[in-house]
């Protein structure tokens, strides 16, 4: 086990001492090292509240073979040491004697795990600096040992006899001092300068909050706001309905566009009449459901931070039409933070009757969330919206033509094959949940979904002027906030392009930009338990929401990316596949590649189809190496020349390829692998506990996971990329293609971060179709590779730690 | 979808009419139609708290294509009939329309879905008839509809200005008029009469007490208490270094026994003196863990039940050592449950200093869980404690032979293939994880634990005093509590006999007994969205604990099986498996099967470790039909004679095979299989809603699942058994084989509830080592059978509706 850790500051001794005091861990300045630890130590076990339990708490840690933590305190001279502090104090943390190490040699474990200790425990000061150590230090269970102490009660009474609850930061974080049982729960409708529905009025937006009570008594809060589409459920039903079947038919593209052409125009801003105005300073509806909630989200309650969630245009409880990631869902968003920071009206009931302001507010808001959630960060961080002063965004698009569509092709987001915008418009557009509300603008809704249907056009598959006026990078220039970036290298759902070309895009900005990259696929980060995570962000939201002075932006590392071989290792970097510092490029043409020949034939199709394979099935069986593989046929394997050490791809492959086809046009996709058997991170991570990540004292938890070694496997998909044969450049110019006649094709596979030990060779696989993403046209195409003018041109890293 | 529902009263009007005039929904008898509608439909929308937002509520509710319950509201007369009422109640009961139902036609929904319905809405007495049946009509969400109103704050303030909170009852059962965030969180250390450490101490015991805050105004409650081994925790690295491998050599036994040779001696009473006491009303640890709770006992706390949770002698924080089920463990539970009830001293430290007293409980205990869970259930019954009211014992061992060892052979728990006793003893032996405490008796744990290895006997496998003391059905006749039994009829970890030998051995005792079986393995019942087992159970237990004379022994069935074929179909019977009765029993000799001659070798072992097979392969390859199984050659397979129509297994089948093997003993596995392709249901049940089961307002959720259709199969086991070759009628007397000489066995399989369409057919499988459950012997033995004078046993019933 290693239990990275970056968010632990170490200030000096005074600061310390400070910090020490105001947890009550230092009554008088002449303590002594025996009265010190008398008085500190059964401080530790909150939840034993009379001395008698104190005592029988400290008589359970043992410190060697015969004595106790008990033994240590009644007589701190004859046992305090390193060993026998740090025996104990692994106990402290979760760990256990004999399972997890030795009593007699709790260093040699703390090394392995990554624990810091100090080197020697003599005097007052040095039992002070060993205490402030480990209150910082991480727990078995994910959070720090502070974080585990508040969960069990330490500052239960932290508030009593305040007229005014007060915050309590230690090591530059805020500390879980408010009592997150304590909540209110309200809803409020947010006036936006919508009006999605056509019904001549602004649409007003459900807003749900839940703050904690100390808000009632005067402390102003920043806010968590997760803008989240599915937050009042989806219509899972409808959406088996609509989902489009793959087509059997590639379309002949016969009209090019320039780029003015596919140039999304700005829409005309509304000019309706905000609502009449009463004002009061309490809500009209609870709110009782208990779904569609984040848990890092959770964490912060505690900590005094409000948490608020808002489902945009067109979901439960709100006017408006779901609009698939257009400017109007990047409205909905921007409208709840203007009304958190004072700028914009919200109601208490949906009839705009009576205002209410967010009086609890202190004025700075971050967003957070996964996938469509933390697409809809990007989208309001790209308003420049004055108050959100940070992003934690999580597998989040950065353009829906990335997302939907690659290189003039149909794509699917892994995983759900014929999902579309439209289909995604009908899964969120939860106000039909509410059907009394859904039949007044049903036809608005079916005009809208048509409109949807087209603008995405499923039949060329180009980029056009309603993917653009979807496509965020547009308007980075306007970002003003602060970004966390986190996303999975093995996110097929939400490709990592969105992440890395969002990463690119903001590197001239004069803000603050964090990437994290995980082995996982589409999922969340804070519960993995080798990395502190939630402890950097506590590190992060303290500074940009409450203030706090902590070097929050130099101590979190620019980009964090996790190791594809070896387990719980995460590196750090300042840049990420930058040609012209720590990497280089290493182009080679294909006829160094040990193939089988140069042709292929797609009959993907036909074979998937006689087989009755699932798309899981195809993505197994067209990386498995050798002869046996269903689609042998079907595809061009090139093993390339072995490096002569290991190295680190980092960055964007990319390829240049000259080839003939015997038909008009194509689907061509290019598959990097990883081949030699080797036992290899698992697609998902494990439980390792099922509610071990607690969120607060009395509270929800959640489970804590961690990424690891499976089975032995022959190859792994390292990065794909797929293209339109008629799209030789850019997904909006098409050239016409003539059988038989040769034409070049240049694109860009996912970006990606990936070690390639020694003994391990990549393959490079060039094929038709792939029936889990693209389109699966029946006509049989045969493809002619001119491998000497074909290049493959990696990007490596080459300062790998 | 369809909603059973046997925990619905019918009470006549008046009654109906004082529950809901005790719910606010009738001020004055001679309220007309239109002062009811309009002053009751609000009611139902308590997250709306001013009247504006409770308008809003109602036009959100469809009543036809253009009108909503706002205009039903207003004007009532105009609008309301059965379809209009019924088309607005789907909704609030969660259902959609167009995606669930029509507005114009709730009714041929509700049928399907076996939803009630009122025939009329004409007068004031029709909607209060019709009102009170919406109360207490299934939701979409699993609970009742009254259940999901308290879920969004119906009850908020039903306590407000009460001095002593009060209880409300609904159509008989306990309402969530309690607030589950307002819990105090105790432990306390109830003393025993054991000594199993041998210390010359009482093994005092940890006990966790959630009560809700009510209990502090003067409200007594009683207790659902779980006794939970697992509930501080496992040793999971422990256990992987003690797990069995399966023993390579099957032993030739030599030694018989006789009945009274293998009867277990009573312990004799502990005769310690009690500790000293001093009284104290309030506990001195509060509990801040959030794991190893269950959440059917979280519904219940918002009813006014406390929950009551206890791991038990060797767990942590508790003194004694474990010891797998024998009598010391049944005496920490009723421990427990006499504490509860006033008859035990608890005290507020381990060091029995001071004592409290359960003051808070009305008495009265039920006992809760699953598995080793609902096996000291089980074990707490057959004490005959008083107090202990029932018990809801789920997938529970009634014997730990039945659990660990079958007709003298050692067998796994399916899934855990080498666990024993003692790797269970070390698998809860979480008194380890308190180092301290932990050390001080490693000595005498390490003793016990060879004591146990010892008893429980890996050679032999066979039945002895060691067994007969962790036998629970010997003392049946002492248990004077009502029992509900819950079992997965797919559960090959505990298996069924553990539960129908105790539905047998319960048959003359003067108690209630109700038995549930499921389509699910090792799983709980309380999510599953098809029977409404939560509402069950509330009707039980507010009659078993709270004395409410609601019926409910008539009221829930006495049997009620889940269909093996048609989704969310449960049957009700008075009876299971009784000859006597509406059963019968087929005999069928073996020669009247089709099979492939009466001869086959065990070689499984072999052919299982040159396949790096798992458990899970062998099983699923050795019930595969034709020839094409990896184990074809090492099974007898034999179709058995069609059946000329339908017909439903009930009961516990019975093989009689006469045989020979040319080795001096073996293994003998038997395996009914049905075979025929269809679509039969997946092992495990799959999630409806990951957080849909709601626990109370602003509290927990848990997820709802659903058992279902998988893909086709082509057969699907259906019961089996194992018997050793030298135990030819029973578990501890033996015959001496000799080679190539026939020999009578006689054994049961594992009971079973099978509905076998008529298209299908059953085969028997006969082999020998079960790789998954039995150990692995790696000399190969022939074996020959006399099929003729085999004979199997089906016991059918006869009255399948």
């Amino acid at each position: 086990m290693k239990l990275n850790q970056i968010a632990r500051l170490t200030p000096d001794a005074t600061t310390q001492y400070t910090e020490l005091k105001a947890l009550g861990f230092i009554a008088d300045p002449a303590e002594d090292l025996t009265t010190l630890v008398q008085a500190d130590l059964p401080l530790l076990f909150p939840e034993a509240y009379s001395d008698a339990a104190k005592q029988e708490a400290l008589a359970n840690i043992a410190i060697d073979d015969t004595h106790t933590l008990r033994d240590l305190v009644e007589a701190p001279m004859q046992w305090l040491n390193v060993t026998t502090f740090y025996a104990a104090a692994l106990q402290l943390l979760g760990f256990e004697p004999f399972t997890d190490y030795q009593l007699s040699d709790p260093a040699s474990f703390m090394t392995a795990t990554q624990l810091p200790a100090v080197a020697s425990i003599a005097t007052s000061a040095d039992f002070l600096q060993a205490l402030y150590l480990l209150l910082t230090t991480r727990t078995k269970h994910l959070v720090n040992y502070l974080d585990d102490l508040a969960n069990r009660g330490f500052f239960a009474h932290y508030q009593d006899g305040k007229e005014t609850p007060t915050y309590l930061f230690f090591n530059g974080k805020a500390q879980a001092v408010f009592d997150p049982r304590k909540l209110v729960r309200e809803v409020v409708w947010v006036e936006s300068d919508l009006d999605t529905d056509h019904d001549g009025q602004r649409d007003l937006l459900e807003t749900t909050i839940f703050r904690p009570a100390a808000t009632d008594q005067g402390v102003k809060m920043p806010v968590l706001f997760t803008a989240n589409p599915y937050f009042h459920g989806t219509n899972d039903e409808a959406v088996k309905a609509i989902t489009h079947v793959p087509d059997p038919h590639l379309a002949v593209k016969t009209v090019s566009h320039t780029k003015a052409e596919v140039t999304a125009t700005p829409a005309e801003p509304m000019a309706l009449p905000h609502k009449a105005i009463e004002q009061t300073s309490t809500t009209a509806e609870v709110y009782a459901d208990e779904q569609g909630i984040y848990s890092l989200n959770d964490f912060f309650l505690s900590r005094g931070f409000a948490t608020v969630y808002s489902a945009g245009v067109g979901t439960r409880g709100s006017d408006g039409l779901r609009t698939t990631g257009d400017p109007a869902e990047t409205a909905s968003a921007v409208a709840v933070i203007e009304w958190l920071t004072g700028k914009r009206p919200a109601f208490t009931t949906r009839d705009g009757h009576t205002a209410i302001k967010a009086w609890w507010c202190n004025g700075n808001v971050a967003m957070t969330g996964k996938s469509y959630l933390g697409t809809l960060s990007i989208a309001a961080a790209t308003s420049g919206v004055k108050g959100l002063k940070t992003i934690i965004s999580e597998s989040a698009i950065s353009s829906w033509y990335d997302y939907y569509r690659e290189n003039g092709l149909v794509v699917a987001p892994g995983g759900f094959q014929g999902e579309d915008a439209d289909v995604l418009a009908v899964d969120t557009y939860s106000r039909q949940k509410r059907t009394g509300d859904f039949l007044r603008v049903k036809p608005q809704w079916d005009q809208a979904l048509a409109e949807i249907a087209a603008g995405q056009d499923r039949t060329t598959g180009d980029y056009n002027a309603w993917w653009d006026a979807r496509n965020y990078r547009n308007n980075l220039a306007n970002i003003t906030c602060d970004v966390v970036s986190v996303h999975g290298l093995n996110d097929w759902n939400v490709k990592p392009k969105n992440v890395i070309k969002l990463w690119q895009g903001l590197q001239d900005l004069p803000i603050a930009h964090k990437l994290f990259l995980h082995q996982g696929q589409h999922v969340y980060l804070n519960n993995v338990l080798s990395l502190d995570f939630t402890d950097q962000m506590n590190l992060w939201l303290s500074y940009e929401l409450l203030g706090v002075q902590n070097g929050a932006k130099d101590v979190i590392p620019d980009v964090t990316v996790q190791d594809n071989v070896t387990p719980q290792t995460w590196h750090h970097y300042s840049n990420f596949g930058a040609p012209a510092t720590d990497h280089s490029v290493q182009s080679l043409t294909l006829d160094q590649a040990t193939g089988r020949g140069a042709s292929f034939v797609d009959n993907a199709t036909a074979i998937f189809t006689a087989h009755h394979q699932t798309s899981d099935d195809f993505e197994a069986e067209i990386v498995r190496p050798g002869k046996n593989s269903l689609y042998d046929d079907v595809r061009l394997w090139l093993d390339l020349p072995a490096f002569a050490d290991e190295v680190t791809l980092e960055g964007i492959p990319t390829l240049s390829l000259r080839l003939w086809i015997d038909q008009p046009t194509a689907i061509i996709s290019a598959r990097l692998v990883d081949v030699g058997d080797a036992k290899r991170f698992t697609p998902n991570a494990s439980v390792i506990e099922a509610s071990g990540y607690q969120l607060g004292y009395d509270f929800k938890a959640d489970r804590i996971v961690e990424f690891g070694e499976g089975t032995e496997t022959a190859s792994k998909l390292i990065t794909f990329g797929h293209v339109n044969a008629q799209n030789p450049t850019n997904a909006y110019e098409i050239q016409q293609i003539e059988p038989g006649k040769p034409f070049t094709v240049e694109f860009e596979l996912q970006p990606t971060h990936y070690r390639l030990p020694k003994d391990r060779h990549l393959a490079l696989i060039i094929h038709g179709a792939d029936m889990a993403q693209t389109q699966r046209p029946t006509t049989i195409t045969n493809y002619h590779l001119d491998l000497e003018a074909s290049t493959l041109r990696l990007p490596l890293r080459s300062d790998e730690n």
